[in-house]
């Protein structure tokens, strides 16, 4: 008997579909399914017809891009948000980072990637034209351009930046520096040098 | 905006599925649920439909227990396997691993646990009455207790022995011993023990 084959066709597909999730490999996925085959059928039969709902359900905001519900997602629906404060991310999951901060009270542009010439994503690949549509028409104050701090980051800022510059709004970028908790030894030198220079006023209270 | 609450129902009712799972905490199942949503609608369907495949046709094979397409197993269906010695495992992971080593070529009989008084798991929860029919009727003539070297494996092996012992079959119990690779200083003190106890003969190359 081959290792990737088990007793029955049915549980070595399961396995097979499992382990195609990046960080899952053929032994926990086996795992994962004996698991599944200790619920109940129905408990099973709902696992799966959640996926198959996702799938057919879920939509992206026609506003900000994120993953939605509805036409509009709840976050752009929401009337106590900041509308005219945009935060420009990459994709879904830097949305739920800054969500769980709890710190951000305006809405977001979700781009769909970052320009890298390397993986051949150019700025037409990403949802740039309805970013500009959303500066020009919805008097948009201020972007924060929460892109990744790797060179395809500072290229994409920089391409906004040309591209929205002619608009009177202010641009912003994340603060870069000493990460909460990090021992400054380990901290790397470019991380070290930004954060002297772009040293904060302490008053007693703002670390 | 609660940290287990996305801006999708749906995709919080999937990452939350995700998250039954043991060892697949929310942060994970959340990574898992977005590299979904990156994949092409039918090949996400498919994943669900795989899934519901497996709980509505999934059996159990009526001779040994372990799972199968059909009612009886492809290894129980196996002519080349031999049928007469049987390994008793606790459950199908067991199977697998066995199967795995590629060293074994009897067939299986799998208990469905193993008696545990703390959990409630008492000889009538298990297959046993449908093994000791396999005893009576197959010409068994070796039956290999495969159980955890455990307190309720031992007394699962000792309740067997008793039920069994009256039939004209030998009854084995896996060796124990060092493990291959194992450090002899790291070996607890038990197996250690017990491996000097039942020291094999060297022939030079039975390692």
């Amino acid at each position: 008997m081959d290792k990737d084959q088990y007793s029955s066709a049915l549980f070595n597909e399961t396995v097979n579909e499992f382990a195609k999730f990046p960080g899952i490999g053929k032994r926990t996925a086996a795992r994962l399914v004996l698991h599944l085959l200790k619920q109940e059928r129905p408990i099973i039969e709902h696992f799966g017809n959640t996926i198959i709902n996702l799938a057919q359900n879920i939509k992206h905001c026609k506003c900000c891009h994120n993953i939605s519900d509805t036409d509009t997602c709840t976050i752009c629906s929401d009337r106590s948000r900041d509308h005219r404060l945009i935060c420009v991310v990459e994709n879904i999951k830097d949305v739920i980072a800054i969500e769980n901060t709890q710190q951000y009270k305006g809405v977001y542009h979700v781009l769909g990637g970052i320009i890298s010439p390397m993986e051949g994503i150019g700025p037409a690949d990403l949802s740039i034209e309805s970013l500009e549509q959303r500066v020009n028409s919805d008097q948009v104050y201020e972007l924060i351009l929460a892109l990744s701090p790797t060179m395809e980051g500072d290229t994409t800022n920089f391409y906004l930046y040309k591209k929205l510059g002619k608009y009177q709004i202010k641009l912003s970028t994340l603060a870069r520096g000493v990460s909460f908790g990090d021992e400054l030894e380990y901290a790397d030198e470019i991380t070290l040098g930004r954060s002297i220079l772009n040293r904060q006023p302490y008053d007693g209270q703002n670390l």
